[in-house]
């Protein structure tokens, strides 16, 4: 078995020369203090973002900010102005999960309001997203005016962030400014969390006249505890029959794939993803077995996993999603969970071990299970698609069409609701290559991550999965797209209204009706791309294969499915759920489970 | 003179029965403790609204708030979908202006962080709108699990809006429910802004066994400062020679248009408008003088009121875009100031008087001051615009164009940046018939508060102006709008970028420039209303009839104009800030006005 995966793949963050927190020290060398004399604060957090790798940058100009906005057109840093703001941060999210970091520069309130949703995803997701912003001038505060934005007082924008970041600041004396933006930047790295920069717009120009300089302090674990804990694990793993790896999200955000690989491959650990961490390794690798999502997931994974006597859960966060709406059954005494935020093996915690010197001490220890029988690798991309003229196409049907043509250029992103339930059914043939808002599930994410995605990595090809709900919120994003030049795949699933929701919440609700639009015809308001109506499966085959095959516009398809055509997973999720309702009704459980049907579905 | 108005002009806020401290009190007598026994919590929030005069509702369904909206659909209440949040709160902003109270109904952080902007607008022009959100099951937070939608904990989303709302209430103990949504009601009513209400889903359907009732403290003034102050202002009056009223939007927001008019048609006093309240006395009143904005304003206006000897200000905000961009010169010796918020003669302050008694024993004490020659009414709405053939149309003949034809049917409504400034030349002929957000100045706000103005009062018809920056942002919203079967006229003044801008700040700036969109083809997407696409000004012309005598779809007006086209008051502001520039540089005042140049240009 050619198990070796580091030097297969091309780890797409290797953009960015920035991993965990051996980038943290990289950094600092990049500029030395005397490159960064005579700088003023703008030029001085641009020199700072371009020492972290960043390429592009997303936002919407607007007065508080332009001095900051023009000193960034003339840089090397590529400004990307959307339609919206909300879309920006998206946009950024996105970007900063493929390329390792990412930037929105907004204005002062109107654009920090407008940006906050999609920070909040950042944050929740993980996902590292500087907001640069402006406001008003230090000077021009005096007597607490009326100036235009603002909203209480001159710092509510920034209490907003206080609790949507990791670490914010706000740039009012020059003599910290410098110190102050390299504490935020490298927070942003270490947390892999959004953080707030605030620069008013009479300090964007001043030159410090003394410049104190960031202590970097590199987090640390402790040394004994990280000692044990490695030991402690690797000896369940030796001990173990059926051990077994769930790949989380923080694998990838922290850039350890490569350690991750390596432990499994050295001791043949079968590994599985989550929602959440779909695609942290190429769903080709043969030791990957498939994603784990409770009832929720494939049956054959889920009773693999739930069937294992170790399971090693790296980087996973326990959302209801990635639970399978509280369907899993992971046992805790057979778990070893690590984080960057916790270590807990069975029952016991350890305290202040690092994410990757627990996963460094853990591969030294070369621990060796029991090898346990892999099942083949997932099979759904290998079903041969055969279109049948004048059926009318379900969902199932498109993925099975996209599963025949994914290969290592293609990247797959997917909106909340069946646009993700139906995407975790593909299989993504490259690492990293599935992005979607797979916790936070804020509708609209998709398009506006389209185009992240893009700008972070424009040899990729695009497919994007996205409800026509979702679609309304921000597809018209699809302008910038197509005003840049790329060339994705907008696939919209139009049921006509929030369709998940008509399978699982009972009723007829007008509320889940949408007013219809002809998304196909879009692309030609904006200037550009090709879009395409399609109603059957020879439809669909037809368009899709023309959309492939134009590697130079925008393609945006309209799918018209059945009003309660949803796909497998959905399915699933929607029988087991039923099942459940009785334990619900009988008290079984202190969570009232009947509410936790609408968990997602309608969001 | 007829100068009597309280009877000849109907006014629009009368479809609720609620008027400043007077509303508050009325509203109690509506629901007595008998008829809200059995209610669940989510059924006596209805009831409420609905005693407050509520009638629609905008929003966003989602699943931590589903069985609210289930009880919402039920209700009385029409439940207005739009495609996103922020447009939602937008909606229900400018319904709140038309209609005296507000609501909109969205999920929990993905939801509220989407429609905080809205909302942090509302705030800061003082418009009461109710946000009602759902969160998780109180039962489903025990140990504090990762369900989706979460930020940091479950109480982000609360944090946060209590930043931007005078009022909030997480609904988490039944025994205090009810209390705690009258109090947060009476808040909005009182202090028109907007409150929150967060109702975790599992509370929505509980009864409470015990009702622990509100005790309504209705605000009262110091009753000897309320005479005193009175009696001050009177006197000043009586003894002008050129006395004038500026009255400010609280005027509009506490309903007391008629109060205004009652004290200034005794006395003959003059009036004159800021940008933020517009409209608040008919245009066309023979005691109405014009829009006073500094610099920014008509030179006669300017003049006429700098040159007053007694200014009473009338619930006006001295906001920096009110002010003219502090080009405005008005003199404290000569003003007297009173707003909902303080009260100020001269140089001195009156504290806890209530706007209303101010202006009621002002009223009282029927001062007579010299009358002041009144110059004509505006008479702008009076040039006749003839249509050029193929000459370009421009925006001062587009607004010459529309100005010939309101009547008092008709509203307007623009959006941040020339919009607005071009609309400020518009005659307004009924009372509350213009809206923007003139204040807090975010892009996007019109075509989403065109919606709110039509559920409010569908028998007036709407003009809107917006640029098409704005436009890309919340324009979508038209497909509510003709979902819903209204027909504004929706103009897009299109110069393919953020026009205000080319004029104002120098330079070539990329930023500036968007990509240009068929406008005029979306309402044929949407399936409904009509497009226009004008370039000359006989194209407006024939245009702008037709969308007139089509009173049963939404007309789209899309207008290429110059880049750098601009209206007059564009024009004036531009020209006397750059004149400013030099007393900036020889450093004559503290602001550093060349910033300033930048406000409210680009956001």
């Amino acid at each position: 078995m050619a198990l070796t995966e580091k030097t297969a793949t091309k780890d797409s963050t290797n953009n960015l020369q920035v991993k965990g927190a051996q980038g943290e020290k990289g950094l600092m060398l990049k500029s030395t203090p005397e490159d960064v004399k005579g700088l003023s604060i703008g030029q001085y957090l641009i020199k700072r973002l371009c020492d972290y790798g960043l390429q592009d940058m997303f936002g919407i100009p607007g007065d508080y900010v332009l001095n900051l906005y023009g000193l960034f057109e003339k840089s090397d840093i590529n400004v990307v102005g959307c339609t919206r703001e909300d879309s920006a941060g998206f946009a950024a999210d996105a970007y900063a999960r493929v390329h390792g970091l990412g930037a929105v520069c907004v204005t002062y309130c109107v654009g920090g309001f407008s940006v906050s949703n999609s920070i909040a995803g950042a944050f929740a997701e993980k996902s590292p997203v500087v907001v640069i912003t402006g406001s008003p001038g230090i000077k021009e505060r005096v007597n607490d005016p009326l100036l235009h934005h603002k909203v209480r007082d001159f710092r509510t924008q920034a209490e907003v962030f206080e609790k949507i970041c990791v670490a914010t600041a706000e740039i009012i004396d020059p003599s910290t400014a410098f110190r102050d933006i390299d504490r935020v930047l490298a927070m942003a790295v270490r947390y892999k969390r959004p953080v707030y920069i605030e620069i008013p717009r009479d300090m964007v120009d001043v030159q410090p006249e003394m410049i104190c300089e960031y202590e970097h302090n590199t987090l640390k674990s402790d040394e004994q505890a990280a000692i044990e804990s490695a030991a402690e694990a690797a000896e369940l793993l030796a001990k173990a029959k059926k051990p077994l790896i769930i790949a989380g999200v923080e694998v990838h955000r922290f850039g350890l794939q490569d350690e991750l690989l390596e432990l499994a491959e050295e001791a043949s650990i079968p590994i599985a993803a989550t929602l959440l961490s779909k695609s942290v390794v190429r769903e080709t690798h043969p030791l990957y077995i498939g994603m784990y999502a409770g009832s929720m997931g494939e049956e054959h994974v889920t009773k693999y996993v739930e069937d294992s006597d170790c399971i090693l859960l790296i980087g996973t966060f326990l959302t209801d999603l990635n639970m399978g709406i509280y369907t899993a059954k992971l046992d805790a005494s057979k778990c070893i969970y690590v984080t960057s935020e916790q270590l807990r093996i069975q029952h016991h915690h350890y305290h202040n071990v690092l994410l990757e010197d627990f996963l460094k001490n853990l591969i030294q220890k070369k621990p060796q299970p029991a090898r346990r029988e892999i099942p083949n690798a997932r099979k759904i991309g290998e079903k041969q698609f055969e279109p049948e003229a004048n059926k009318p196409i379900t969902i199932n049907r498109v993925i099975q069409k996209i599963n025949q043509h994914l290969n290592e250029k293609t990247a797959v992103i997917a909106d909340t609701g069946d646009a993700v339930f139906a995407a975790t059914e593909l299989c993504i043939k490259a690492r990293t290559e599935f992005v979607s808002a797979a916790y936070y599930t804020s509708m609209g994410f998709a398009v506006p991550a389209t185009l992240g995605c893009c700008v972070a990595n424009p040899d990729r090809r695009v497919i994007t999965l996205v409800g026509d709900g979702a679609f309304q919120m921000t597809g018209m994003e699809i302008s910038t797209i197509i005003a840049k030049g790329y060339a994705p795949i907008i696939i919209v699933l139009d049921n006509r209204g929030y369709g998940t929701e008509r399978i699982l919440h009972p009723g007829e609700w007008e509320y889940n009706e949408i007013n219809p639009w002809k998304y196909h015809q879009l692309p030609s308001i904006m200037g550009g791309g090709n879009g395409y109506e399609v109603r059957t499966e020879d439809e669909f085959a037809d368009a899709f294969e023309k959309a492939l095959k134009d590697t130079k516009n925008l393609s945006l398809i309209q799918i018209h499915i059945g009003l309660k055509d949803g796909s497998k997973t959905l399915q699933r999720l929607a029988d087991k759920l039923g099942k459940r309702v009785l334990f619900s009704l009988l008290g079984l459980r202190g969570i009232p489970l009947k509410r936790l049907f609408w968990v997602m579905f309608y969001s």
